[in-house]
């Protein structure tokens, strides 16, 4: 499945598609930041925003689309800009006609670098070694999108084992049952850094 | 000139078109309250909002668009999905080329009741009034969206007066120069009111 991950903000976007399938490792296709002028009115930056998005996607043809959930803990004005260019990478997502999932960061974390509370700079060194790339992809908003796309396809897989585990119990055939989603992400993580 | 106002809402999300000139009464065009499904997923509701705000600003053709300015001292859920429509209504707007003013819901009350303090009901009540209607237009969000287009028309006026002022000032017409903003906006909300 190809995923294109979205880490929202206003001034840079951070975007990043990735091809990558259960228990495989995930191959990079692109990745950028998209940027707006914060001298700009909000409406022309909400346009820009829009029409890289829905570039994007028509140029990918990605299968899923995966946004970082936004939490107003931090700055009021940071949230208000990143959950309004979320919204705009949402709408560009459902126009197309495709699902969307949203992560929270420390689920990103997780599924990448094995811990919630690693810092960019691990999530930045992880990706490049889960997509084998010589260097870590820059600047960080690229990398965090990516890794976002990292997760869907792995959670999506993980999702999918435990779908199959499910229906294998139910017809008898594997008698330990439904199977646990943190350790199937386990082994797919394994499998994906082997 | 007609105006949109737009109190945005993810269940929820008032519109109203008014037309006004500087010093006139506002006209009522239309009110309506878009409404999306809790149940359905956010990228099928954030569309459903785009579509029904394409169709009505196709339909009633407004000059520009006036949107609430979304604060996050509330309850963190409502802000992220007020954040998100409108966020989706400020695009829908640059999409049709239309320029669009945000407004705190101070500023607002403040135009059509003359206290910034006002409650939903003084509000909804100063509506029915400006706009001289039988009864005042509900649900709330409907009412909100209304006086947001009113206080855009007023406000647009005053700053159209104080621009006159300042130039006749400049030319040496009028020596009192350039003009106060509240007692312009007061001058002209007791014209709207006559």
């Amino acid at each position: 499945m190809r995923v294109l991950g979205v880490d929202p903000g206003l001034t840079r976007c951070g975007v990043g598609v990735v091809d990558g399938d259960p228990g495989r490792t995930c191959r990079l296709i692109a990745f950028e930041v998209v940027r707006t002028d914060p001298a700009d009115d909000l409406g022309a930056r909400l346009l820009t925003l829009d029409r890289a998005l829905a570039d994007l996607i028509a140029r990918h043809a990605p299968d899923a689309v995966a946004v970082e959930r936004v939490f107003s803990q931090h700055n009021v004005r940071t949230v208000m800009g990143t959950a309004q260019a979320g919204a705009v990478a949402i709408l560009a997502a459902a126009r197309a006609g495709l699902p969307v999932r949203m992560y929270t960061p420390s689920e990103v974390k997780a599924a990448v670098t094995g811990s919630g509370q690693a810092d960019k700079a691990q999530v930045a060194s992880m990706v490049r070694r889960l997509l084998r790339l010589p260097d870590p992809p820059r600047p960080a908003d690229a990398a965090d999108a990516l890794a976002l796309a990292i997760c869907h396809v792995w959670r999506g897989a993980a999702q999918a084992k435990i779908m199959r585990a499910g229906a294998r119990a139910s017809r008898g055939v594997d008698e330990r049952g439904g199977g646990d989603a943190s350790q199937d992400l386990a082994g797919v993580r394994a499998g994906g850094l082997g």
